[in-house]
C-alpha cells in the first residue's frame, strides 16, 4: 500500500480532481464546539502521529473520474474527503496490526477503476490484502458514482419507501453515491470478523404538486462484528465504543441503531422454532435514511456550501469509531492458540457470511442487479474460504462456539 | 445407507404410505409402444441386477407424512414412484464408484423429515454422503409436499407466468410438488460436478370465467455438468446421452431444452464486456412447464386414473438417461493425478457454484423465501469448501481450465 500505484486512467484525473479535493484535514471541519467534542481523539491522534513517520499515502485525491463527476457541494466534497480519509486511517491500522514485511506481513494492494470507459460516471479506489500473516482477506473500498437509478434499484435500495417520481420524460432517478466499505478477515478464528459502511446518497426527482426537480438526500452505514466465538469483553468493549460515538448525538440513536443492526444482519431463512433467525454477528449499529433532506433543486443549489449539518458530524464520529472499536479486539485474538476444529467451526461461519451476503444483504443485491457495477469490488466481502455441512451439530451450548450461537438467535445488549 | 433408519414419524406413516404407493417396478408403466422403445435399457438392467446382490434400500414408499397428503391420482402416484426410483438407482450407482468401506468408501446417510410437526403437508428423503473418498458432498433427495402458495411465490416459481387467480375467500393456490434433487461434488478437481433434478407441480386455482376450481398441472427438470477444465469428450458424452433421450420425444427437445439451460444456469453478474454471463458450467438441459395441462378440478377428479401420459414417458427418459451420462464421465477422472494449483482452480470454480444458487436458481429462492422449508435440504446443493479471491487471474487461454471459462463465456453445441 506504502507503494500504491495509480493507474493511468486515474493519474491522468488526479489534476482535474485536485483542483476540486479539499484537504483531509479539513473534512468534517468543526462546525464549532459540537464536532469538537465529538471527534474521536484516540485515533485521530494516532493517525496524525504516525503520518510523518511513514511513506504517506498518495494524496487524498478523491477517485473521480471524468472532470463532470466532481463533487458539486460542500456537502459531497465533506463526504468524499471523509470516506477517503477513512480508508487512509484504517488501512494503515490494519497493516500495523499485519505487521512487518520481513515478518510476514502483507501490505494492502490498490486498484483504482473508472466506471465505464471514460470515467463518466465516477469510479472507485479498492485496497485489497490478501494471504497476509494476521488477514485472510481485507478490503477497504472507496466508490463515488453518479447514474441514473432504474425505479427497481431505488425501491431494492432503500430501507423504507418513500414515494419518489421519476421527472416527465426521464429515463430514472439520477443519483450520486459515495461511499467507504470494509470487511476484514482475519485468518485466526479466534479473531472477530469485521464489517463497516459509511455513504452518503443522493437523488434527484420531480415534484408533482410544484412541477420542479428536487433534491433528496440521506446517510447510512453503521460497524458489526462476526465472530466465531462468543468473548463478552470484546462484545462490551465493540458495542460501547459505538455507543459512546452515538451517545454524543443523542442517546436515543445506539439503542435504536443497535436494535437496527440486529434486525437487518439476520439469516431469516435459517430461523429455527422457537426464534426468528439466525444473525450474522453479535451486531454493533446500523442506520439508514439518516439526515433526509428534501428540498427543492433550486434551493439546494442556492445552499450548496452549507454542507451536511449535524447528520455529517455524526456519521464523521461513527466512522472514525470504527478502529477504536475493533483494533484493541482484533489485537487480543492475533496470535491466540486454535485447533483444528476452531478452523472447521470458523469455516462454517464463514458460510453463514456467504449466506447473508449473497440472499440478504441490500447493497450486494443492488450491485448485483446494477449493470456496470464492478463485481470484484462487491464481492470483495466474501470470504477468502466458506464451508458447509449438511446437518452440522451445534456446539456444546457451554462453549464459546454455542455461547455465540445463542447470542445469534436471541441477541443480547452489551452496552 | 443400507442400513437406513426410518425416523419414528415417517415409520408409523409408511404403512399408511404403503397402501396406496405403487411397486417400484410398476412405475412409468409402459403405456405402450412407445415408452418401451423410450426406456434407458442399461440402467434398468443394471439397477435390476445389481438389487439381488446387496442389501436393499428400505421398501420405496414414498416419504409421504400424513394420511392426507397420499397421492390423489394415477398421475402422482407414478411420479413419485419415479422420483423414488431415481434416488434408489442414483445412490446405488454412486456408492459403487465410492467404493468399498474398507478401502475408504462411505455410504449415504438417510434421513426422513416430514413437513411441520404434524406431518400434515408432506415430507421427504433427503440422502447424503460427505466426505468421501471419491464425493467431498453428494445429496439426493426426494420432497412430496403440498401446502398452498402464496401469490408472491407463485410468480418466482414460475418461469414464465401465466396468470392464475387465488380463489375467493382462499389465502393463496393450494399446491401439490413432488420431486427428486441432486447435487453430487467430487472430491477431484478432475472430476465434474453434476446436478439434476425431476419434478411435477399441481396448482389449483379458480376460472374467473365459469366460475369454478381449475386443476393446471407441469413437469420441470434437467441434468448439467459443471467441470472445472474441459474435456471435450466428457462433455460430447454428457449431451448426446441426454440428446439421445430426448430424441424419443421429439427433435425439437434436445436443442430447446441445451439452450434453455445454457440461459437458465448463467452467472450474469459475472458478465464481461463482449458476452452475457458466465454460465455455471457446461450446460445439460433444462425444462419447464412441460406438460402443461390445465382442466377443471372436476374433469380432473374424472380423469384421475390416466396418469401424466407422453410428457410423463419424456420425464421417466430424461431422468433415466442422467446415470449413462454422468457416470463413465465421473470414472474417468474420479484417480486422475492433480495437483495444489488444479485444487485452487476447483475451489473457486466452487465459489461461483455457490454465487448462482444463493443469488439467481429459482428453486433455491424459493425454498429460502418460504416458510417451513427445510433450509438443510435446499442447501445440501452448496459444495463442502469454496473459495473467493479478489481479482483471480484467468488461467492461461491454452490450459484446460482456460478453455473451461471460454465455453462457460460461450456456450458451445456439444451434440
Amino acid at each position: 500500500m506504502r507503494h500504491a500505484r495509480l493507474v493511468g486512467a486515474f493519474a491522468r484525473r488526479a489534476a482535474v480532481a485536485a483542483a476540486v479535493a479539499v484537504p483531509i484535514t479539513a473534512a468534517c471541519e468543526p462546525e464549532p464546539a459540537q464536532l469538537r467534542a465529538t471527534q474521536a481523539p484516540v485515533l485521530c491522534a494516532s493517525a496524525a502521529a504516525a503520518a510523518p513517520a511513514k511513506p504517506a499515502f498518495p494524496p487524498p485525491a478523491p477517485p473521480v473520474g471524468a472532470p463532470d463527476t466532481v463533487p458539486t457541494s460542500k456537502r459531497q466534497r465533506d463526504m468524499e474527503a471523509l470516506v477517503c480519509e477513512l480508508q487512509d486511517s484504517i488501512c494503515s491500522a490494519l497493516e500495523d496490526v499485519e505487521g512487518a514485511p520481513s515478518r510476514g506481513g502483507k501490505r494492502f494492494q490498490e486498484d483504482t477503476w473508472l466506471r465505464g470507459s471514460d470515467g463518466h460516471g465516477g469510479g472507485g479506489r479498492s485496497r485489497v490484502l490478501q494471504g497476509g500473516r494476521v488477514f485472510e482477506k481485507a478490503g477497504v473500498n472507496v466508490s463515488i458514482v453518479r447514474g441514473v437509478l432504474p425505479a427497481a434499484a431505488a425501491r431494492q435500495m432503500r430501507a423504507r419507501g418513500k414515494d419518489m417520481t421519476v421527472r416527465p420524460g426521464a429515463d430514472g432517478l439520477p443519483f450520486y453515491a459515495v461511499g467507504v466499505s470494509l470487511v476484514l478477515h482475519p485468518r485466526n478464528p479466534k479473531a472477530p470478523t469485521a464489517h463497516a459502511n459509511f455513504r452518503m446518497f443522493e437523488v434527484r426527482d420531480w415534484d408533482p404538486v410544484e412541477g420542479c426537480e428536487r433534491a433528496r438526500w440521506w446517510y447510512g452505514g453503521g460497524s458489526d462484528l462476526t465472530p466465531s466465538f462468543l468473548d463478552e469483553d470484546d462484545a462490551r468493549h465493540f458495542h460501547s465504543t459505538l455507543k459512546a460515538a452515538c451517545d454524543k448525538h443523542g442517546s436515543e440513536l445506539y439503542p435504536e441503531f443497535k436494535r437496527w443492526c440486529d434486525e437487518y444482519f439476520n439469516n431469516t431463512h435459517r430461523a429455527l422454532p422457537g426464534d426468528d433467525g439466525e444473525r450474522r454477528g453479535i451486531g454493533g449499529i446500523f442506520y439508514d435514511d439518516f439526515g433526509d433532506t428534501v428540498m427543492s433543486a433550486k434551493e439546494a443549489e442556492e445552499r450548496s456550501e452549507e454542507g451536511g449539518g449535524k447528520a455529517f458530524d455524526f456519521v464523521c464520529d461513527a466512522g472514525r469509531a470504527f478502529l477504536p472499536a475493533y483494533i484493541p479486539v482484533l489485537v487480543r485474538h492475533v496470535d491466540e492458540p486454535f485447533t483444528e476444529e476452531d478452523k472447521r467451526w470458523q469455516q462454517l461461519r464463514r458460510g453463514r457470511y456467504v449466506e447473508f451476503n449473497l440472499v440478504h444483504d441490500r447493497g450486494t443485491k443492488f450491485g448485483l442487479h446494477t449493470p456496470g457495477s464492478r463485481i470484484e469490488s462487491i464481492l470483495v466481502s466474501l470470504p477468502e474460504t466458506a464451508r458447509w455441512e449438511y446437518q452440522a451439530e451445534d456446539p456444546p451450548k457451554d462453549s464459546a462456539a454455542g455461547r455465540l450461537l445463542e447470542a445469534l438467535r436471541r441477541p443480547r445488549e452489551w452496552a
